[in-house]
């Protein structure tokens, strides 16, 4: 098995070849949204160090979000543009499950990924099983809802005050990497390769209404 | 803070860009010990990525062994050169402290490197504190004194009889990480440059011998 996995999903660029087993290679670059000239010349480069050919490709993995739209657009695109052409297997991984297990703890966890104006995209995972459902919600009426032993990872910056009586992931391992992605990937079934879109961040209904009355003044 | 750090302890090749509080870039290569070619390389093109000069560089954080002789070599030998020609600190962080730590676990973790004929090096570690000395060990002697709930990581596949009433940790998390090296290296004192040396896998006494034995033959 040839993996490569792909996380466009936050400002950081993640990419990792696997044979399903360990990581052969990773790279993460804090990059600032700048995912789209530097996505394909990454890849590349990575695939000449293990020499890898796209020919020997089996499978994509890629973070689906939720995350920012344009990186989740160029990760995508580039995906099924690759699971396509190669005519191989595509399997999405959700970013904050993603987010989740490369924190490398056991227990509880909860991911959350900012999405202004103090909601967050959240999910709460248990020894790596997401428990309910991942969902946008104000983060200060959250936190009231979990134990105290839960760890959080992710946007956590953001949220210092709401966070602050809960144990904060190391910032070794509060990013998503695209390692712990291909890993997740190598045991997923795959989807149908057209048919896949990205989840993108989606704006609180106050939100969206707020933005909508913004331009009717 | 513009920390680089640098692991070639081992078959794989890990370098990082850090500022300190958090990674910018990271990479990590398996490669067979072909570190001479690939790091000098490789830190050129992540150092274009976040846009830094040497100039800028303010600390080199180098994981200091035990480890492969040849590998440690060129590590020790780039860092030097790089912190003295730029003046710049030296630290040195144990590989086996590295190797714990890129763990992500809490509790106790066991970091092993294969020394050959059933030995290794290993470092016992309790919430990231050395509980004891590093030291040279016949692995299955070794693992009989250990807690039955310490997690092991490192070279585990190359003891898996001995271990097999253990945690291993997962294979995402099993190798030493430059960006956990980077952070881990932010607070450390440096030492003098020119007296730094890495710490080589060094040969048991039997092992020794029995080479000796064979010269003479």
């Amino acid at each position: 098995m040839k993996i490569v996995a792909i996380d466009t999903s936050t400002k950081q660029l993640s990419v990792a070849l696997s044979d399903g087993q360990q990581i052969l290679a990773e790279a993460s670059y804090v990059t600032s949204l700048n995912h789209a000239t530097k996505l394909m010349p990454l890849l590349e480069r990575m695939m000449q160090e293990v020499n890898w050919s796209p020919r020997d490709l089996t499978r994509i993995v890629i973070a689906d979000g939720p995350g920012s739209y344009t990186g989740l657009r160029i990760g995508a695109t580039t995906a099924k543009t690759l699971a396509y052409t190669l005519g191989i297997d595509l399997v999405p991984v959700s970013t904050l499950e993603l987010m989740a297990a490369s924190a490398g703890s056991t227990g509880r966890i909860v991911a959350i990924q900012d999405a202004r104006r103090g909601t967050g995209f959240v999910g709460f995972y248990e020894e790596g099983q997401l428990v309910g459902e991942e969902q946008h919600t104000v983060i200060a009426d959250f936190v009231k809802t979990l134990p105290t032993d839960t760890k959080i990872t992710g946007d956590t910056d953001k949220f210092t005050t709401e966070l602050q009586s809960f144990t904060i992931v190391d910032p070794a391992f509060r990013a998503p990497r695209a390692g712990v992605l291909a890993l997740l990937g190598a045991k997923r079934e795959p989807v149908e390769t057209h048919a896949f879109e990205p989840r993108y961040l989606r704006l609180a209904e106050a939100e969206a209404k707020w933005i909508e009355a913004q331009r009717h003044d």
